[in-house]
């Protein structure tokens, strides 16, 4: 038995680029991307692919340099996701809402050769350039544009718009040249191990430590399989790129698209109405989103029940189970699961059971907020405490650290290794830093990110559940709870809160909110202070930015050291 | 980028076995196991699996030891495809149907340690075990018996069924002992790396040059995903093991049913009228099968069309078109494919296409006979010329060889270096011996087993397409071609066929049926002799045996050498 050895047959690196090779014979007609008026097939899709990495590898690009995209979800950062790792690169999709600071920090410190820039992010990237220092290599730039369908081509067609104001700025040039330019016959380039680095995702936005997650072939891989086979994905389904393809990679769908001949409806820009425009007319059967998505579509005046089948995965933050409930009643039929870019995707999904449908609604959108069970192959999860790396409790309350292993997890962390070593512990587990409790049944449920977890008084206490009683208030459109400093309890829960439009003098005023929760909640638990905002701030995947409002509360102060002021101001 | 390497997280072994320690979890109380009276949940069969593989280590079995099965598809089969390997130990299934020798042959190059056998295979095995050599090591022998939820729980109660009449050969304990005295907290054997054994499966029956398939547990891992993806498996599905699960282990979905939470039906023996019943009672959603099993379905008498929908995956040898449209007007949802055991289950299946949806019914049932395109994630597959290694012309004309390269290929054969090397060639492909054309599409049709190419005035011949057209004659049940040796020619077509019940009088003559065949084909391909069985003979896994067909052929001597007879011989 020992002597039986890999060999070349069976050990050849795992990678997902050969799905678009294979959709390109099985799905050769079938539609793979719609946009705008824009159509292409699979076979169309393949040879797009091919001519564009052969057009990068002309420009010089090595294995593994580093390819940057600033683009939406248009049908260019779709096919980039195949044609730059085709030409050995690593794809490198840079959040779009970023500002130019951050993306020359990020393309610095990626020494990212190439960047691909939808045309209205010209301004960003070249702000962005003019933030090198002089000697700093400058990545060569090209500019999408032109395959919208709409008016852009007259544009296009202008040669002056390749250089910029900047003239150490200009575009080498068009997307579209490097299609029209490019072999269709390239033979394109094989990764030497599944180990090979296949992407690289910049997790935070923060200037001072960009964390850029690598992951191999291998990892995405198995990944995309996973994430088909936890979602019992059919044939040919029809995808909408709600999610922006630069978060995390679409959670692996880019690629799972041209295993299962997918068809991939693209869009600039998340717009409620155009989302239920475009589900009815090209009958969505797919998408994704992170709950602020949802409650943009539940929210929406367009909102109206579904006429077919529309299957929603949720995850990125945890879902309020009003929310869920609402979308439900919408007609979609939510799955909620729980991801990170380090992990490539989702690696828990909460796996429903067939006893639940007998119960109420609102039990089951309860049930449904829990982000579940590991998904089938991608890796192990657990719930350990910190300390001594020990599973917790499974009694729903034990706090402790989400923990996760196997092929999913990315290589490190780029250019950091103490970083790298901090989370991808010598105990085999990469370490996650969100907080989660495990139930009895064994399914999990996040409780916080480790950073947002409020300590009051020596107790810990879930952001995420205040904000969950927040949003069951009819006038609450949405809700972030943060730790403010107290000079007594250590920290108290500050709620930043907007509310809906279109309720009129029916506001509720700072101390009615806290009454609500009083109500609903454990004292300990309840806000001492209400923010009213107008909006909350985003990031660019449409995640509240605690940071920017833990900022905020720390520069309010002490709880306590305004203890003096009327009570009505609390 | 190059210092980011594989770590402990990351690189955890890829193995199917975690997926019944997530069906615990997940699909705890969703039914498992269907046979005859009894039932179980994955809960219970975690923990069965659980106990016996304690009981197997408690037997002083080691990692890498091989353990064998000699059972049908009952319950304990469906365990032991995770206990044994739970165990550390490799997973050898048997083919029911080999005799004693072959058995004892078998036994002895795997040198196996523990033998599970069924209790209707009880002299089988102690026949087999007879022929040891005195001094060679006799693997213990564990009686299967009493899960039958029949009558076997009386018989099982007497402990004098455990000895036999030879004294050399006593079962050391029964199945349900095993379980009863197992450790449900057992912590199994991890395999050590993705490329560990994990199960051994013997493609050849003859006792001269047994051919043991090794697979690893990243092999099965990848087959299993692979598998679900292809056939857009959804979660609970109810499987019928009308398949063998010791041929191939039933195509990978002993584990891909734990991965998917199904619910499998356990059958002892394949029956037309109980397979039908099974379906409705159970409401069964996909089965598995080779042509002989849809074969035996189409022409029972038991036969009605379907109420519900039935996926029905037929591989293992070329299905005539007419026994697939067949199958289609009863209602069942048939997906062709093809594999080996050396590849893991199936590597390429007729994906359909939607533009085919529209075609006259024959011309469907036509394409859909072709074996067509690689999975999505097992492997590449080509058809090569042998010689210079190069594609073939894509005219579905030119034969070529079928090679294979990817995730699911062996290791090898075990103890057989030269037989590997043989087919796992230096180019990195595995050489399936198998011959196919591709055609315009890209899809590729078997044409034969290279062996059983009919080689006549220099002509290839393809025995599958002579079979085919004998396949359409309305008496005809069953055919295959063969070569007879022929001075003149080399080989000609030698057709043996089995008739319909029921068709009285109207027997066709020899004749008759060649003048059948020459109003059909071309001249060189009609065979030059008929021969008429009561039924052909098959393997286990119920393939019509060519090679025993062969030596009949052979033994008739040249068609050359009879040219004296009368015509009408011929």
């Amino acid at each position: 038995m020992e002597e039986l050895k890999p060999r070349l047959a069976n050990s050849a690196p795992l990678t997902p680029l050969g799905y678009l090779e294979r959709a390109a014979t099985v799905y050769a007609n079938c539609t793979s991307i719609i946009y705008n008026h824009t159509t292409y097939t699979w076979s169309q899709t393949h040879l797009r692919c091919l001519r564009v990495a052969s057009s990068i590898s002309s420009f010089g690009i090595n294995r593994h340099d580093v390819v940057s995209v600033l683009a939406p979800n248009i049908p260019a950062m779709y096919e980039l996701h195949f044609a730059v790792p085709m030409a050995g690169a690593v794809l490198n999709t840079l959040n779009l809402r970023l500002d130019h600071r951050t993306i020359s920090v990020l393309l610095r410190h990626s020494e990212s050769k190439l960047v691909f820039v939808d045309k209205l992010s010209k301004s960003l990237i070249q702000d962005a350039i003019s933030l090198f220092q002089p000697g700093t290599p400058i990545p060569r730039l090209v500019l999408i544009d032109g395959d919208d369908g709409d008016d852009d081509r007259t544009e296009a067609a202008l040669p002056s718009t390749l250089s910029s104001s900047s003239p150490a700025v200009e575009f080498v040039c068009r997307y579209e040249d490097m299609v029209v330019n490019g072999d269709p016959e390239f033979q394109w380039v094989q990764p030497l191990t599944g180990w090979d680095p296949l992407v690289l995702n910049y997790t935070s936005g923060t200037t001072s430590s960009p964390k850029g997650v690598v992951h191999c072939h291998r990892g995405v891989f198995i990944s995309t399989l996973d994430s088909l086979v936890d979602w019992s994905m059919p044939k040919r389904p029809v995808f909408l790129w709600t999610l922006p393809m630069f978060h995390g990679n679409g959670w692996t769908f880019p690629w799972g698209m041209a295993a299962v001949g997918g068809t991939n409806i693209c869009l600039r820009k998340f717009d409620a109405p155009l989302i239920y425009r475009l589900i009815k007319a090209h009958k969505v059967t797919h998408l994704c989103g992170a709950p602020v998505v949802l409650n943009m579509l539940a929210n929406s005046p367009a909102a109206e029940p579904l006429n077919h089948r529309v299957f929603l995965d949720v995850a990125g933050a945890p879902p309020p189970p009003t929310l869920l409930l609402r979308m439900e009643s919408l007609g979609f039929e939510v799955t909620h699961g729980y991801g990170l870019t380090e992990a490539g995707g989702l690696v828990a999904t909460c796996e429903w059971k067939p006893e639940w449908d007998l119960l109420p609604a609102s039990e089951r959108a309860r049930l449904k907020s829990r982000q579940g069970v590991r998904t089938v192959a991608r890796s192990r999860v657990d719930v350990v405490d910190p300390e001594t790396g020990r599973s917790v409790e499974r009694d729903g309350v034990t706090m402790g650290e989400v923990v996760v292993k196997g092929g999913c997890v990315m290589l490190g962390y780029l250019k950091d290794p103490a970083g790298t070593a901090k989370c991808l512990k010598e105990d085999g587990w990469f370490y996650t830093g969100d907080v989660a409790v495990v139930h009895p049944d064994g399914y999990l449920e996040i409780k916080d990110r480790s950073k947002d977890v409020i300590i009051s008084g020596g107790e810990n206490l879930s952001s995420v559940e205040v904000e969950w009683v927040l949003y069951t208030h009819p006038a609450i459109n949405e809700a972030a709870v943060v730790a403010r400093p107290d000079d007594y309890w250590g920290e108290t829960p500050c709620a930043f809160v907007s509310l809906k439009e279109g309720i009129g003098g029916s506001k509720p005023s700072e101390k009615e909110v806290i009454e609500y929760c009083r109500a609903r909640l454990p004292h300990f638990m309840v806000p001492k202070t209400v923010v009213f905002k107008d909006e909350l701030p985003k990031s660019g995947t449409g995640k509240i930015q605690k940071f920017v409002l833990r900022e905020i509360a720390k520069g309010m102060g002490s709880v306590g050291a305004s203890r003096t002021r009327p009570q009505s101001r609390l």
